[in-house]
């Protein structure tokens, strides 16, 4: 049995991933970037955090910085990926999970993966538990609204009453939950999974295979 | 073989649905949205339409329009249905497949879509798939970068040099194409049929099943 924990903005990650995306304005996603001490920023993203004002102890950039002055390059540690097979924050990914400190299940937190074009997004959010399953990490991905995590078998997740819970089944023909105000199936569809709530403090699942669950930060009555 | 004509300013629709996402700002979603002479607006929707100064001949709104003062209200058409297994979009999509001057094949507009919370997205998206199978209607999502497009078997898209084309397979055991930068295949996993990219006037498509397709409306050196 997996247990989650809330995601808020005491959560600390074993390292930060910053992509592409719309760069985030939720406190969570901000207090987990300003506590953050490793960063991994795919590219144009590090031009962003440092006029953003972010100054993390040890940032790595995927990408050779050209946006980037002399000034600020010199702070930077620079990843050169050639194949164009991956995008940069599965490059970004795989440079983590290589390193001699990353154990399994390390936590790594993704910020800004979404919040542009719309095929990035699902492209990202897809990305997350192909990371989970092949690279042996912990993802979640964090944006404005609330978080996403990939995970597999019996699972618990810290919730509170009202708590929006959207799950997308990735393969699972055994999917069952106890604490949400539906209870959850083997979905068939993308759509089938979403717009649930918690009841409690826990939701649990009982599955024989892997899913994506997605939980708010605001309750229902929040205008979102 | 189904032909996909290119979605711009000029495109013209037989229903446009605006759901209760961010509202578009992009110019192709706001010259359709213009233009529409029937408008089902979600709930909340119709306010900020409204707001906005558009003032289609037509507006239905799914909901009971809480938000709207009483002179406001006067104009519109209401659909209250009470069921809550269906999001507003099921509900206004059902709503326009049940009209007796709808065709199949009628194109259908989906605004405001996207925007919001990325489990909203994610369902609308797959939502799309799931009219275009079962409703007889041709969906189509625009977005501010881009538009979502539902088809199965053999097609045709219109498109141009460098357009930003991604493809999401919802079963296909054979899936080719022509016209991209790199053959689409079969993909398992949502991400791999993404960032591909046109070659010139046209893409094909060969498919046994059901696939999205998603096409940007600037080139590959625009910044999105």
């Amino acid at each position: 049995m997996k247990h989650y924990k809330r995601i808020d903005t005491a959560s600390r990650f074993d390292t930060v991933i910053v992509a592409n995306g719309a760069f985030p304005k939720g406190e969570v996603a901000l207090a987990i970037l300003r506590h953050a001490r490793h960063v991994i920023a795919c590219d144009g993203a590090a031009r962003t955090l440092l006029g953003q004002g972010f100054a993390p102890a040890d940032i790595t950039v995927i990408g050779d910085g050209d946006s980037l002055g002399d000034e600020r390059k010199a702070r930077l540690r620079f990843i050169r990926i050639a194949e164009q097979d991956s995008n940069d924050l599965t490059k970004a990914t795989r440079h983590f999970a290589g390193l001699p400190t990353t154990s399994p299940g390390s936590r790594v937190a993704y910020l800004a993966a979404t919040g542009k074009r719309e095929d990035h997004t699902l492209a990202n959010i897809a990305l997350l538990m192909h990371y989970y399953r092949e690279m042996d990490i912990q993802p979640v991905m964090v944006t404005d609204d609330g978080y996403f995590i990939p995970t597999d078998g019996d699972s618990s997740f810290e919730t509170f009453v009202g708590q929006q819970v959207s799950i997308f089944n990735f393969g699972c023909r055994q999917l069952e939950s106890e604490g949400l105000v539906w209870n959850a199936f083997p979905y068939d569809e993308q759509w089938q999974g979403t717009l649930n709530e918690a009841e409690g403090a826990a939701v649990k699942f009982k599955a024989d295979g892997h899913y994506l669950v997605y939980l708010t930060f605001q309750g229902k009555n929040h205008d979102a």
